[in-house]
């Protein structure tokens, strides 16, 4: 491959969170309007940032933390005190249970700060947050760049276009740029490798649908859509070359908690032989967690199983509903991880060889 | 088991089709109006019969058997030649692709009808149908009894309540009566033995969530919908006893096709140890393929994933869609199936001892 091409790859133009510590606006894409409108909400305070998480305006494990930094700052502008700091620093980690990136963030934040005289407070955390969101980029981008030699290895194989399944969105929309999973597949489409992406639609939010299909047209990346339960069949036909997804968190074993239906693409994977990888930035690794068994799995509200698209409940409307949003894939499952530093197995040693600094 | 007791619960008070030769009017319920509205529809000629196979009106393998040998009575009514029976079966038969009930019933009324006068057809298809009909709900009844007795046994085993997946629609809205996945259900919710049946919503038509939970609440069945790609985390967190499938047709081996996410469901089962058996009358069972992989797979229109209760496109309006109808789940991974015959093993050893007079 030559490097240089590699690296002169733009990423999408997809950008769903802008901050301008000059008037102090932060501004998100509301993504529970897409695919119909890409509309900029502005964040004003940290219980707006809150909300926004909260409910889903913003989603994605990259794109929580750094919005749950920024709603920090915002706080700090307020209120720098020490009680403040503690108030900001509860109020935005209680907005999402699973992805980890949130605590990491915040705790980013709260370590640059907890030494500052508050008067100092407002702008190291803007700064701090700023910071956040530039490393993505660069991260994301590393992501990319180790990632696309599993798709120029199957090109090279012949497989063409190479046939990629993703699941949910793990793309530009849920970070500040590249996207996770989608990162190796924007790279290898920037440099003609013919791709061609299986996007799961991902019930019950279907972000799959509304938003990966959304964000690949916009970047012209040739994809197809199905239901989440036709993807094992997919594989079975020999139509998957290569599985690449997002997760939420990730234990120092290497079990991910991904999108609910992770696991079951990983079952199928292995059933018919198809690579499976996780694209995880190290902020999604929760080094505390020996297994995956630990991670809270957020249950989220029936309305979003019982009501699709605006329209009728599907089914008689007080029926019970269970809506786990996420599941965890143990490592065993996975062919590796591609993380910031390169490729790896979803082990325990793996993990710790590529980032000794965080070995126990 | 008191097997007086057992025979004596009754069925589940639903009947999608009733049919009169008194004044030749065949009544189908159109359930793509469920769960909102129970409303019957008029089928007046085997072209609305077709019809109603065609846009799901009518739905669920042993259903769209029957159907289909009333939709050939209705025919012979009108021309009873041999032209015309040859145009009947081949209009029914071309409805649907993947269920063989359907070609099951047909062959069966013809043969009935070849030999007749025509003269005498008309009256001869209806008796068939008929015959068809009241057979369905014996055979449902014989699959509800084998079968209960692996709810059972886990109740023995203290499971309290028996928990139960199924998927899609195998309930008493797929055939005349009891359904056949949900047969030992009923007979168990009848016996008092506790169970709780875990509903996958079954994207992209939804039969679970529309019928499935429908049927079950009317039955005062506990029962929890879930989205599809939450059932294998079900079964990894122990709160699966037992999976229970309808098919809509079964090769010679034991391979069962029945509606896509079966095959995620039985990979799934496996990998936690959760029995797993699919519920077939025989003639759901396809003699003459040696096994799945020649199953025709029915494609059906983007528009089924695009929309969704009717709402908005839950995609940009142009995306690409493939939506395969069914999948094909290899026998390896089947507990067994449950046949009006008694249980017995997804091989060809197995179904040859249950049905020795199909041995080929």
């Amino acid at each position: 491959m030559d490097s240089d091409r590699v690296r002169l790859v733009k990423p999408p133009d997809v950008r769903p969170l802008c901050a301008s510590v000059a008037d102090g606006t932060v501004a998100i894409v509301d993504q529970t309007l897409l695919p119909g409108e890409w509309r900029f909400v502005s964040l004003t305070s940290a219980d707006a940032a809150a909300e926004a998480i909260r409910t889903m305006q913003v989603r994605g494990a990259p794109l929580i933390g750094a919005t749950a930094a920024y709603g920090f700052a915002l706080a700090m502008r307020v209120d720098p005190s020490d009680a403040g700091l503690r108030q900001a620093y509860g109020l935005l980690l209680g907005t999402r249970p699973t992805a980890v990136n949130l605590r990491w963030a915040l705790d980013r934040v709260s370590v640059a700060l907890r030494s500052l005289a508050p008067a100092l407070r407002a702008d190291a955390a803007w700064r701090e947050a700023d910071a956040i969101a530039a490393e993505d980029v660069e991260i994301n981008h590393a992501i990319g760049l180790h990632g696309v030699k599993l798709i120029e290895r199957l090109a090279g194989q012949g497989r063409d276009p190479v046939q990629i399944l993703t699941h949910c969105n793990a793309g530009a929309l849920a970070t500040l740029g590249w996207g996770t999973a989608t990162a190796p597949i924007y790279v290898a489409h920037g440099l003609e490798i013919a791709v061609h992406i299986w996007v799961s639609e991902t019930r019950p939010r279907m972000q799959g649908a509304r938003l990966t299909a959304w964000e690949l047209r916009k970047s012209e990346v040739p994809h197809t859509l199905v239901v989440d339960a036709a993807c094992a069949q997919l594989m079975q036909q020999g139509r998957v070359d290569l599985i690449l997804v997002g997760a939420d968190r990730v234990a120092a074993n290497g079990d991910v908690c991904n999108k609910i239906g992770t696991y079951e693409k990983a079952l199928a994977a292995r059933d018919n032989g198809v690579p499976i990888y996780a694209a995880v930035p190290s902020s999604t690794i929760d080094w505390s967690l020996p297994d995956g068994s630990r991670i809270p799995i957020e249950q989220r509200d029936a309305w979003e199983v019982l009501r699709v698209g605006g329209g009728e409940t599907i089914a008689p409307a007080e029926t019970a509903v269970l809506n786990p949003a996420f599941d965890v894939t143990p490592a065993r499952l996975l062919t590796g991880l591609i993380t910031e530093r390169g490729v790896c197995g979803a082990t325990a040693e793996d993990l710790g060889a590529l980032f000794p600094e965080r070995r126990a």
